[in-house]
């Protein structure tokens, strides 16, 4: 299988939605990596948190995984693959080339994402986190320890999916310097403000958004600006060369907006949205979230539903926006898919 | 000057706002090109129609040469470099490791364009286009060209100015496929309907349009639709690998489009907009470019004055949108230094 000798073992840290649906479509492009990229990939270890653990330095069998996680919600027992490895023990001990960060966001330290990451490259591997934990609170030590250690960082997949972001300014912007970001980053805050306005309840909102799935069981931390602090944080740190975390960020939430105001809005042509933004101020970087309201007209009006939106600005290209259209669970593969090709090419 | 013994001479053809600004640009950045990039970069030759000509294969004074077009319109006949090569003979016969092909489009033929390109080709340099003509009317055969002579082919700026769109592509949505496009492309006929609806004559719109520099002398190419047709060809044939040219798009533009049909639109909580698309029927690629009713909530609706938008839809991260707010000059010459970033990378 292997061609010209290059062969890239994969531990993947996470099998929830988006692991899956990555470790699908890698299934799929198996061939046509191996054919454009001149390597073969092989997925070497996954990690759960309570689904159990598949090891097997030589390749897991992709499809009887998925197919146990579908059938039985865990890993079986009789897999051969199966091990009782914890996340960070496959990070430390388990034989990879490029760690995969899948496991859930934990919002207010990052951890134990940043431990997992920190494991890899203290072995000179590479690491691809579609978990913005690390890259809110830990970016810059993360992205020195990367560079210090010759491996590779990726990471589009924490805004927007698989929507160019990161690498959008990093390979299609270059020589320019990111002054400002702004965005609509967070779906739930979007979907329960343009659902409040044409009247339905709080309630009513929130449990369509459950069903729907992009709503959390807890939706407070959507509500309270955190998930959308913790984006712009993210971006600040890559685009814009800060050293900011979620809780620095100047945060506001939509929990005090009323049907009345999203109404009033709307009669002056205006529509409610919870704004990012990131921006120079007396030399330093600084970023907010908080509602703002827009005019009908703008472009950021427009942004609806699951739908998100963030405009870069930069000294040569002036402003530039960039739009994701009602992303699903492929959306999310691909952003890790893309950030694996970037490791691999 | 030399670092690691690399030294990139251009042959720069044309010499009107974009040229200018493009020189300007680069004078800038020297400095952090040789430092980012380790290599040297310099101009020998400039070609203008009828403004004159200068060739130094030791690099000419571009300070000198700005300044000269400024205070006199023409390159001074004592400029020690001052030459009466025309652009064929300096692709032909000039010293240069890069042509960038700047010279007006010829909508209908792409020439002399395409002549000028494919007199680099022959000689193995790299070709940097700003000019549609050549990837609208002839891309596929100077693509292959291009690959055969082991040289560099660049064109971002020819759609959206300096804004990724064939980058965001290549760079950014790797194993993508692009199975559709659409846009809003053309500023001119985005400003007149937008005016028009507002009240105005269409007289007195384009008067506004060409003092400000947008609208041309001759406007019928983007009222008729054709220059948005050339853009249409060029999207088609690059992202979606098609071999078609301008007269092949569908095309209808907007001559016909009345103020009352704008006002009853208008009142109907639409808009309409010069749009173009691009897609797969039967197997084969198709385009069109026409009026079309967007309903004001919608993105395309908020693409205002001079601002386009193109929307790419792939098969793994399904529609992503791209806007270019309210371009200057800079964006085209910013354009123009992204494509030379690429070839000396």
């Amino acid at each position: 299988m292997k061609e010209d000798g290059r062969e890239f073992k994969i531990a993947l840290l996470g099998f929830g939605n988006a692991g899956k649906a990555f470790a699908a479509l890698l299934w799929d492009k198996l061939e046509e990596i191996r054919k454009n990229y001149r390597c073969s990939v092989l997925v070497t270890a996954i990690a759960t948190g309570s689904r159990g653990c598949l090891i097997n330095e030589n390749g897991l069998d992709l499809t009887r995984a998925l197919n146990e996680i579908q059938e039985r919600g865990h890993f079986a027992a009789e897999n051969p693959d199966a091990s009782t490895f914890t996340s960070l023990e496959i990070a430390e001990k388990a034989v990879y080339d490029i760690l995969i960060e899948l496991t859930p966001l934990a919002i207010f330290s990052g951890q134990p994402a940043i431990d997992h990451i920190e494991a890899a490259f203290h072995r000179k591997k590479h690491v691809i986190t579609a978990n913005k934990g690390p890259i809110a609170w830990d970016f810059k030590r993360l992205r020195r320890l990367a560079e210090s250690q010759g491996v590779k960082f990726c990471y589009e997949t924490t805004v927007m999916d698989g929507t160019p972001v990161f690498n959008l300014v990093e390979d299609t912007l270059k020589l320019c310097r990111v002054t400002a970001v702004k965005g609509i980053l967070n779906s739930t805050t979007n979907f329960i403000l343009e659902e409040l306005t044409k009247g339905r309840t709080y309630d009513e909102v929130i449990a369509e958004g459950k069903e729907r799935g992009f709503v959390e069981a807890d939706p407070s931390l959507d509500v309270e600006g955190w998930d959308a602090a913790a984006k712009t944080a993210a971006l600040l740190n890559v685009l814009m060369d800060a050293d900011i975390t979620p809780d620095l960020i100047q945060r506001k939430g939509i929990e005090g907006i009323t049907t009345k105001q999203l109404r009033e809005a709307d009669s002056n042509g205006k529509v409610i949205k919870l704004l990012c933004r990131g921006m120079i101020q007396n030399g330093a970087v600084v970023g907010s979230v908080g509602p703002e309201e827009i005019d009908k007209k703008e472009l950021f009006a427009s942004i609806s539903g699951t739908s998100s939106v963030v405009t870069i600005t930069t000294d040569l290209m002036g402003p530039v926006s960039v739009v994701e259209h009602d992303p699903e669970i492929l959306q999310t593969a691909y952003g890790v898919l893309s950030d694996l090709i970037r490791v691999i090419a």
